[in-house]
């Protein structure tokens, strides 16, 4: 197909697939006799999903190309899947103060504690600590009660999580499907949760709160 | 305290809290008769707020803005709290497209077989239906089974997450809470779910997964 009905399969406009070509997220078509570029099926598909990795995963250009190179690189077996997930962690820079200290102390025990194996180059950890040290350092430490039961729910879905990726036939749908979830599973459960907060707020207080709330979105 | 104090206390760079200053994310401190602004506790409290909010909530600066301007504004009661909540959520924009149609219906059964009851204007449906209709477009079907013990496991959580907030003790208190908690929440969630993913794929495989992951890494 040409980029026109590219753009029409996927709804991406043509001026994003030429960006994306650029950028190397999305490989040339094969040039044709009046050299126009020719695309296929797994054109479609690879751009389906840079779309929803940059739009619903909110990765950055340099994020998703490093996640697609290693759904793509030619590792054996399952190593690859670990990669394509420590991938998807963005990093920050973070602050030695007091609170990271104890963050890190935390975090550490927290995963000793369930007998959870985790690499120590786990970037998730360095996520888990920045969050943990900025409420410290706002002195929200009330909330960390709830990490625990987060680390219970949280380590029940990942059983569900890995059983179902063992399902896909191959590896190459594993990292796919592993590639896709993480990105998108975060914001499922970031939006489910809120609607269950309201839910659970209606079913106290009854509807004022979030009606109210609403009256300014107008 | 002059703004050097108020730097080195909070970690935040002189020039950002400049920008943060212009940007009506901190009010300005008082002048001092030498034409220099001094600051109080509540400018380091607000700041180290703004930072936990861009840092690790992830959150534009007009977001951010928002948020806060929710948070202090004189709305009677809790009035204000749902604002907060949906003032956290991203928009974006939607394909009104056949995966659309479906994912927005299947928001409002899921909502309905649930008991939950949540405003049509809450932005979390949104979120959770572009989220569903990427799945689709990508035929990621298969993850939806999932999508059920998620809401479970959420919805108890939102239950713990309401209580905690109520035994704050006033509502200026709850306010800050719910955005705390809801910004950094998300970051909690997310890397505690990479990690116990992690952790399950280590009890099923051994090391050898995740080691091979991190290599690349340095």
């Amino acid at each position: 197909m040409r980029i026109g009905e590219l753009s029409k399969l996927s709804g991406v406009p043509i001026p994003t697939i030429k960006y994306y070509l650029r950028e190397g997220l999305l490989p040339a078509g094969e040039r044709t006799q009046f050299n126009q570029a020719q695309y296929e099926e797994t054109h479609l598909r690879r751009l389906k999903l840079v779309r929803a990795l940059v739009e619903v995963g909110g990765l950055s250009i340099a994020a998703t190309r490093t996640v697609l190179e290693l759904m793509n690189a030619q590792a054996s077996d399952l190593a690859r899947l670990g990669k394509a997930q420590y991938a998807l962690t963005t990093r920050k820079e973070h602050e030695p103060d007091e609170a990271w200290e104890w963050a890190t102390a935390r975090v550490s025990e927290l995963l000793a504690q369930r007998h959870w194996q985790v690499s120590p180059r786990n970037p998730a950890r360095l996520q888990l600590a920045e969050a943990l040290a900025t409420l410290r350092r706002l002195g929200q430490d009330d909330y960390l009660v709830l990490i625990d039961r987060y680390a219970d729910a949280v380590g029940r879905l990942a059983a569900m999580e890995v059983d179902a990726v063992l399902t896909r036939q191959n590896v190459d749908s594993m990292a796919e499907a592993i590639v896709v979830w993480t990105a998108i599973g975060d914001s499922i459960i970031a939006s489910l949760r809120k609607l269950a907060q309201e839910a659970e707020t209606v079913r106290l207080f009854g509807e004022a709160v979030f009606q109210a709330g609403a009256e300014r979105q107008e």
